[in-house]
């Protein structure tokens, strides 16, 4: 078994569209980034790669290269998944939570773990995605931008 | 085995009792919230929650319910330890890191997982709370407020 | 098995050098503290220390100690280590988060692994060191300062 740990920062802006956790969810405000600025997805591929020591998600979609413009970060996801799974690991659960002050996220986290279990192979019972404000302090607070922290518990599959 | 993670905020301001641990803490400032705004009691709720993807305290305990207002996070804790061995699950150990200016808190700690460990079922030796300063940056620094992080891990009972 | 959780963070100044996991970064400035201030390590420590409730760094190594004025954290990370191998735990493995918004950390990695390895005696594949910018927010992104969040997981060792 293996742990890992990610974090992830976006500002929020008017004129971008407000993905997270793989859905699409309507805001005044949007993430901005290079990709589409999914702040849990991102922290969720940092956790995984970094339970296997394989760099983390700049290494491996650097914000510099076209390829990654705007891309869907369900996109990303998969790609990492890939590179655990290539590695003989599989994930037995991911626990993240959102800080962001604005909008509630309640509603539509069911989707999110529905997206996210999709992709990585595993039950809705296997991803979990909580959210708080942060009280109105600092720049969450302030509704400036938002923050996601990821734990993941992987394993070694047993060779066939 | 589960991983968990939790995180939690609260502002601090004159004219409320500074609870955390489930201590009551002598200080000029208290954490303003709907319960007794446990900010070390939440994060490991919402940890030991997080790792049985059951939600979270603002999904089981809402601020917008009378019953939980101004009521001691101990009950809260108690009430998240029942979800999750009606799940079959024990905690295995906790760890915790406070982020907090002032006041210092180590001469309570040892309560604290006193507390802790009697309502989670567990040794003292299986809860470590931790606690840093920010260095005096940003509202934690600015004595504003304060956060908690913990992480748990949780193992399946064998059945009898 | 035991999950351990460790976050730090230290101010940017002027007139210091900085030591992140252990290697002397070239940068206009440098991380205050009363030791070499190396944020990364200080949150390994933490991690592992926290795992087996073993206090934190602040307990260890006090910082209104004269033993410890400017000494080199691989040091502390060494005792750390120390404490836990004498509890009979070994390292699976360690997952950590820089959040600094400069300089670009990417070109001292391995190093770091290398050192925070060899220190632990694992292997630098369980060694995992990954950094992020805050996106220009808060007091990381204004440069005030740097944050480390570091996970681990310790094994009991068989006894012979
Ligand atoms: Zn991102
Ligand atoms: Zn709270
Ligand atoms: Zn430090």
């Amino acid at each position: 078994m293996r742990i890992g740990y990610g974090i992830d920062f976006h500002q929020l802006v008017t004129g971008r569209d407000l993905f997270i956790g793989g859905v699409k969810i309507p805001h005044e405000k949007g993430a901005l980034g290079h990709s589409d600025a999914d702040v849990l997805l991102h922290a969720i591929c940092d956790a995984m790669l970094g339970a296997l020591s394989l760099g983390d998600i700049g290494v491996h979609f650097p914000d510099t290269s076209a390829d990654f413009k705007d891309i869907d970060s369900k996109i990303l996801l998969a790609k990492s998944y890939e590179l655990i799974k290539a590695e003989g690991y599989s994930v037995v659960n991911i626990d993240a939570s959102l800080c962001l002050e604005a909008p509630k996220i309640k509603p539509y986290v069911q989707q999110m773990r529905e997206v996210i279990a999709g992709i990585l192979e595993i039950t809705v019972k296997d991803v979990s995605v909580k959210a708080t404000t942060t009280e109105k302090m600092g720049f969450v607070g302030r509704e400036e931008g938002l923050v996601a922290h990821a734990v993941c518990l992987l394993q070694k599959e047993l060779s066939e």
